[in-house]
């Protein structure tokens, strides 16, 4: 099993890179929402590839809704299925990389699990293009959450060596973007971008962070132990592909620290119960404490370069070095900014209902 | 809901600090294993208090099976029902923080959440005692597995700004803590010990990281998405109270680096795939690929420190200086390597079953 | 939530009747199948409407697979898609249903629970249509196990006071149905094609049982308590609409038995233990036994008929007469029939996996 | 897996026959409800053995909390674990049913499952006996349900061929049960006394019916297809030993009558939308409708009798006559009327959460 998530609302995942649709089936959304169309495919824009910097395979990812809604475009209480049909595959690329897997990519583990009849074209199942469903579910709730006050926000934390400004963990504030890259600071942009062009032009990739805040998040959500709001986002996160690492508040920076550094004084701000300090994250005992939740996702570089590499060949089970064509980012986390986004958002209403 | 782990073998954990006994049910565990009774209490003594460095609460933390074994003392199939006896509780120690919360605690959003009927004492359910209903249920996993030939171990990588020697990731060695402290290299624990007391001294406390290494599990284990290794061992080690990182791998800093740095390349040894290096932690798509599975978790300082601090009054609602009395860890990672082991065991065996 | 089943093999239903498509997402179906499009086309036409007996509504229910099979009709691993597009649809039938809604049918419970923005047309995600998609699980679900050994049939055991042959409950055969109705026996065909032809004359509808019997399962399948076979068949048919009753082996008879009647002595049978009589189903203590599991489930009559009725006009609040126009099967059982079947194996392979 | 119930209330059953204890976790329970410990315990009293008509094992089945309430006995939102210590077991009873198996019990395919290691000693964790938590974890939810309007009866419908008189399943009233004896009409109860005593005498067992009502459910409650109430309800109600039928409102009576005579006509009462009849039992597209909750579950009659009867010596793997010693009902329905009761409680409460 693998592609479904969530207690109260389930979000199940399906389609491979090459089959004729992905798309996904959200169980559990409240009725009653008209869907914004306009807001959707904007969100959709911001993952799509064809993009500044990306893969230049061009995809359309016009989301089609097969069930729940009624005929006015509202949710209807029913499970919502929606689809983006996989065109412009090109499935010859991909024939070589059965017999010699892509290193540090799910072609050798995938041949593992599901056999000589897995889907390898493209990645299959395993492709970022999965990531697209997740951007349908997250778009709807994200809609849902904002006119129940809840926003959610997230920026290129980091690309290589390249740190944009990070967030303020105490306010309620959730900085714009640059124009046309999801940074805070527009000359941290534009360095991260020369970054990633230089690798692309070293048939290269880098990796970077994310960064992602929460706020309008009631006091009390999330559960203790296995549920808490952090168990639930670093389960949703990982999801993601290429996240190899997830922190919340003041992350990994907190075993540095003594306890008086680390504590959040707690105060009264316009009668109600605050902290001083955010280094919690929003979250105390797995539970909410209307501070805003922060986290940030550690992504590795696309495994996926142009740079000849070592492997295998299976067939004789010998050493080969392995050329990639076909088209792939340089930088996965540029896209991956409104993936965070969605399965924030997912996490998040999941727990509120 | 809160406290319930796992699809194939489920683990659910009861009792708060101060209740008669703390517990867990083991459900799905295989049938047929003899209960090592000398090893579970060797194992619970890693995690008990009263030792060097820890709170002086004695506890015995002797474990009782109530259900779960045949007449010889064998798992026999039903749901296992293990408890430790509460005793040597200080019940008035913890009267004042009903109405002074202790900053970076649960004592606030437990009330939020469950009201003034929440249970207080000692920190309720929010407890790191609650960990040794997991040491138990860990235990008993770490027994299984081993007769089938995955073992696991943890070890103190950091303390405050000291480190450990890493574990080697490509290696199957896992190598022996030294005598009496979890860590690797005799010199650094002595450090670690004289930072931890030093945080004793200043009534204050210090964080720390746990690495885990887990050898001889099969390739192909876990799921693509939501249910990939990393995805599992993230939610049940989040389970683990003070946790606020949890890295796989080369973890975070993967971000910093390029592809053909990060990529491991594939080889063949011994006429098996294997890779040349091991930045994946062992998972490539969520699926294990037969390489060591290595993890960091970054544990917060105990938030109950000596020191006194910033509150809120709840009854005035005004800020008010909070002084804790009553007994705290200095370094809660201390004691967490076992737990760290034990959950590992839980989430593994989980997906291995 | 709601339209999600099982532990092993995840079914998630979605689609209205007149939504845009109907569909099932399938996630854990073992990879390596070459899926039988011929049998899975001859399944369907089963279900179909528009042949003898039932509504006149004409569905060509051709299944599209939009994802989980690779580029050779495999099963790959990868969560299936499969959907039927609604063509055919006359929405403006079901107009006034919303304000009058039908007696012993959804149109009120569902105002309730997803008010005004409910999808109404053709009883929305209510509509027996949505047993469409559980058809095409069924089937994929049927191919397999017969694969593996496994055999399922069910036929129309009763309409109204009409009674087909019972199937034996020991022997291993699966007698045949005649050919254009499911009936064991061709006579009780006839006699109960006559009296759902006369109820359909009289603007009525009929109810009646099904039974259904599964073959080949090993000993051994199914949990204890709450996860027995008899809870998890339970579970899934009463999500066929309009069934009001399940019982397994000798079912509701059993209460009117001594233990002496009742119990299956055992025996031994070319060097297996079996039961000389079969009361159990199949099933003791929530396990199978190796003898064949027959089960039987109730079916109440369509609530939707032609003869007027007495309803609530809801804006007036005050009862009104209704006149449902529109297409409705006389007696829904008659294609009910693969509908159980393809329940069953869902949950069969759910358990055996 | 196996013991474990529920969505938003999990109820985990552990234990077996002769283990040191029995008992129950229950997690989501909500917050703040003082346990009243006398309705507990008289509750108990109602499914213990030593009484009227049952096993003259003498149980004194005290409750014990180990955790979940706070120092006022009030449930504090941490997961109660309740215990029934076992004594007064005599295992040398069972020695030989490991060797010759009990027909139409759990003794040859607990074998199956578990392998020698299982505990048959008094049925191991399919006796009856688990059948105490079950009420512990009821009693809590009547509790609860009662101060939240819903009510919950239950009384024993039918024994071999007597019947008790019907629950009205229009009308809000359930009527009490007879001072002794779960049965509404007194007279009935005599004559099923009579028929239990006589079937003991003859060292035989009896089957029945138990028929609950469930009344003040808001409607609303339930999901379509795989989550409504009829489903949960079955799924429970299968978890009680002995249980082989399951059916809802006017049950397998509907598959003998025609829509014009099942469908229950809306009408207006006291400005609610209800229903003149109630076939439907309370439940529409599985969505309460606000009308009672009926339903009706089968026993079958206690396997375990003291007549010889047919058996497999599985060492020699040949036929052998088993006379069972020990102390048996003659007829468990007497004693699982509050189980009944109990179950539909859990269902409800997790529904309604």
């Amino acid at each position: 099993m693998s592609s479904s998530y969530g207690n109260n609302l389930k979000v199940q995942v399906f389609g491979q890179s090459h089959s004729p649709a992905i798309g996904v089936v959200i169980d559990g959304f409240p009725s009653g929402m008209k869907v914004d169309m306009e807001f959707l495919s904007s969100f959709m824009v911001r993952r799509a590839p064809g993009q500044n910097l990306s893969t230049p395979r061009k995809e359309a990812d016009d989301v089609e809704f097969l069930s729940g809604l009624n005929e006015n475009g509202e949710t209807c209480g029913a499970p919502i299925c929606a689809i983006i049909k996989n065109t412009n595959v090109r499935s010859k690329d991909y024939s070589n990389l059965a017999i010699t897997p892509r290193p540090s990519h799910s072609d050798y583990t995938s041949l593992i699990k599901y056999g000589e009849s897995r889907d390898i074209r493209g990645g299959g199942q395993f492709s970022g293009r999965l990531t697209a469903p997740l951007c349908i579910a997250g778009a709807l709730c994200l809609q849902y959450l904002k006119t129940n006050g809840v926003k959610i926000g997230a920026h290129i934390s980091s690309v290589l060596n390249v740190l944009d400004d990070a967030y303020d963990l105490v306010s309620d504030e959730i900085p714009d973007n640059v124009s046309d890259f999801s940074c805070i600071n527009e000359e941290k942009a534009s360095q991260m971008k020369a970054v990633i062009e230089s690798a692309r032009m070293a048939c290269d990739s880098v990796g970077g962070t994310i960064e992602c805040k929460i706020t309008g998040v009631r006091e009390g959500i999330g559960d203790p132990m296995f549920d808490g709001v952090e168990n639930r986002l670093a389960q949703i996160m990982f999801g993601i592909p290429a996240v190899k690492g997830f922190e919340v508040g003041a992350g990994f920076d907190v075993a540095k620290r003594y306890g008086s550094e680390n504590n959040d004084p707690l105060c009264v701000v316009d009668g109600k119960v605050k902290t001083v300090t955010n280094n919690a994250g929003g979250i105390n005992g797995g539970i909410t404490n209307s501070m805003p939740i922060v986290f940030k996702v550690a992504f590795k570089p696309t495994p996926s370069i142009a740079k000849s590499q070592q492997s295998v060949n299976l067939s004789e089970m010998k050493e080969a070095t392995l050329e990639i064509k076909g088209r792939h980012d340089p930088c996965i986390v540029v896209r991956a900014v409104p993936v965070v986004e969605a399965c924030a958002a997912i996490a998040i209403l999941d727990m509120m209902l």
